[in-house]
């Protein structure tokens, strides 16, 4: 392989040029071995934050970096598989219901997760509130389950391209996160690695998302269905509304109580809409014809739910943990909800221990915040709105400080928006 | 001082936003103090490549630079200071002249000079071939110099703003360099560090200089004589041409040898033309009026120059050294020189020896290169026409390769244009 200098590299990239297929494939395992390095990648990333990467450049990138790992191979297992990715909400517990809806629909979802950073969590995060419960599995015991229940969420093998990982880490530090090709390819390069047949993106957009506007968000699905189609991967994109959190809980132990709410045919309304409606994507992408709502009004995802929490070490039938310390935030005026702001929400619930500042913190499995009300919902001045669950009290004032603006109530009529807003598929 | 979150500034900049003075000084103390990392400064170095330093932020950030390492202090001197600063280019030996033809017309001049690094030569590296000479002078011996001889060109200390030096080390591996916020700001915080009371800057342009357009040089002189005067420094910058390489040798002996024909009142044309004109800067600035013409006429710039070689240990009469190779190049066709290519040249000279690729390399003292002809001088096909100088015959080849397309000979009448093409002071 062609040996190349990492600075004429990043003089090309910055002064608006294009790097060939080589150059990318040298930097990708150069940077992975640690002979071109952070400060050389980080300045290369500042300079695709400015001109980006080409439709040549960007798969050539992402494949490089996949290059860089291990691939799972899924072609074993008896039925097709299909594999959801979210850019990350506030109260987006839906993994967890939909996981084993799709299963009991015949279509195999390994679901390689991840733990949460900042205000948005995680689902291995949120998993790991019921007791027993355990995220990392091997290659055998994923597939088996993945044969034998038909859904697995685990950990994300740190062998799934390394370079993903050590270059995230770096974009962290760096202000280089906010950069559509990277994170196109952060993402779809691990979704790829993974070997799934199908895959559904939830776009996220709006002031709880990590996108704030709809034209960047469409951009980022645009841009990932275009890496995943290109790549062998039915993929399909749905950009969803995150300006309110979803459903009533954000937290750990609440948020999982909330999914089993919905694998009972309850749960809150939003919840339900987005499950299905990922769901239906995910089966059509799998080419499976089946219709989720059956699988869920008739009690078989809630039994694979079950399943696939005891095939993992986890007592579904567990009490879930409660916090030492419960806070209850009363509304403020007498109306209608006019807004819930989604960001302050998520903060409210970091604060409160349930998630994590930095990667190496721990999360309280109790921790988070309810609400009894949403938009368009008609409260009493002095009723209970919010609850916020704590093990550490002190950590309550600055949960109640983040949500002081976060509901508008007034007098007109609301209604909660829609939650798909555009749906992006292949062309 | 405050504390700040470098990834919120390095966002900021990215953004197009303006950094606090606040900021700016916080972040170069932690990056001389290493708690920001050289990946963080890196983004932050491209951000400005892309988005600049405003005209508030850009003395800032210098002072700050100066700030982090120690000032020195002329002021106890009987005359008062000037200082030069060339952005480098090829042949340009002018500091040796320079310095003691403006000491001999009473301003000191203290002359903290670098070592080259790829085709452009050092002049440390060049006084160097001088046997016996030494660059490196405590400052008590620096000032004690200045006072007897009034000249001195020795190796800028390293306690002159450190956090320029990690800075630039790291821009030079990030593609970061080419930045003008940058570039002036590495410059000036050594110069005004240095403590001259005077400066000019000799900015270059063309196809041998760093910058290559009339434009971009101009705005480097203007953008380096805004920040020199805001710091209290008479600053004058001319942006002078580049495009043949200076008087008819490039190297190290060489280039002593052609610095003493001028002072002995000869020396070619263009290199006595930029002296002059830089003398006489210097002196305007520093508030002397005097005829550096005269200096160089009657001698007294001679001795100034052999008691400057003197006081560092160096023998002014010792024959310098000779190169063990010496081959001839002959010129390929009969007609006018109409154009000389400073850039092949300086790499031919890099090439046989005279410079380095790395910092750690060793230079040769006689390698290099000399011509017989310039722009507008009539060659005959087959007369010799480049001399190449080195001790290792095996780097000759590569030499040639260089200047093979180095010279245009035609049949037009040609002359050599300006050297000074314009003067930049403060309005």
């Amino acid at each position: 392989m062609s040996t190349f200098d990492v600075v004429d590299l990043i003089r090309t990239k910055r002064d608006g040029g294009v790097l060939s297929d080589d150059e990318i494939r040298w930097l990708i395992d150069a940077y992975t071995a640690g002979t071109v390095g952070d400060e050389q990648m980080a300045a290369m990333a500042m300079a695709i934050f400015f001109h980006g990467l080409d439709a040549r450049e960007l798969p050539t990138w992402t494949t490089a970096m996949i290059e860089t790992g291990e691939r799972m191979d899924f072609s074993s297992l008896s039925r097709p598989t299909a594999d959801k990715h979210s850019t990350g909400g506030v109260g987006d517990k839906i993994t967890l219901p939909l996981a084993p809806i799709v299963a009991a629909c015949g279509v195999a979802v390994p679901q390689l997760s991840g733990r949460g950073l900042g205000h948005t969590g995680g689902t291995l995060d949120k998993l790991e509130a019921i007791p027993g419960w355990r995220a990392d599995l091997d290659n055998a015991a994923m597939l088996r389950q993945l044969e034998e229940v038909g859904a697995v969420i685990c950990a994300a093998g740190s062998g799934l391209a390394p370079a993903d990982k050590k270059l995230y880490a770096l974009r962290d530090v760096t202000g280089t996160v906010e950069a559509i090709p990277l994170i196109a390819s952060s993402i779809m390069s691990k979704k790829i690695a993974e070997g799934t047949g199908a895959l559904v993106l939830d776009v996220k957009t709006g002031a709880g998302a990590f996108m704030k506007t709809r034209e960047r968000s469409a951009e980022l699905a645009r841009t990932m269905v275009e890496l995943g189609t290109a790549a062998g991967v039915t993929t399909v994109a749905l950009v969803t509304a995150m300006d309110a959190p979803l459903g009533r809980s954000a937290g750990n132990a609440v948020e999982v109580a909330e999914s089993v709410e919905v694998l009972a045919g309850g749960g809150p309304a939003d919840v339900v809409e987005l499950t299905l409606a990922l769901a239906a994507e995910m089966l059509a992408a799998a080419g499976v014809d089946a219709d989720p709502a059956a699988a869920l009004a008739s009690g078989r995802a809630m039994d694979t739910w079950r399943a696939m929490i005891r095939a993992q070490g986890g007592d579904p039938d567990a009490p879930l943990p409660t916090p030492k310390h419960v806070e209850v935030v009363t509304a403020p005026a007498s109306g209608v909800i006019q807004s819930l702001d989604a960001l302050a929400v998520g903060v409210a619930a970091w604060r409160l221990g349930a998630g994590r500042a930095r990667k190496e913190d721990p999360v309280q499995d109790a921790a988070g915040v309810t609400w009894t009300a949403g938009v368009g919902d008609t409260v009493t001045q002095g009723q209970p709105l919010f609850e916020l669950h704590t093990d550490t009290p002190e950590r309550i004032d600055r949960a109640r400080e983040a949500l002081a603006d976060a509901v508008v109530i007034g007098a007109d009529a609301a209604e909660p928006g829609p939650v798909v807003l555009e749906r992006i598929a292949a062309p």
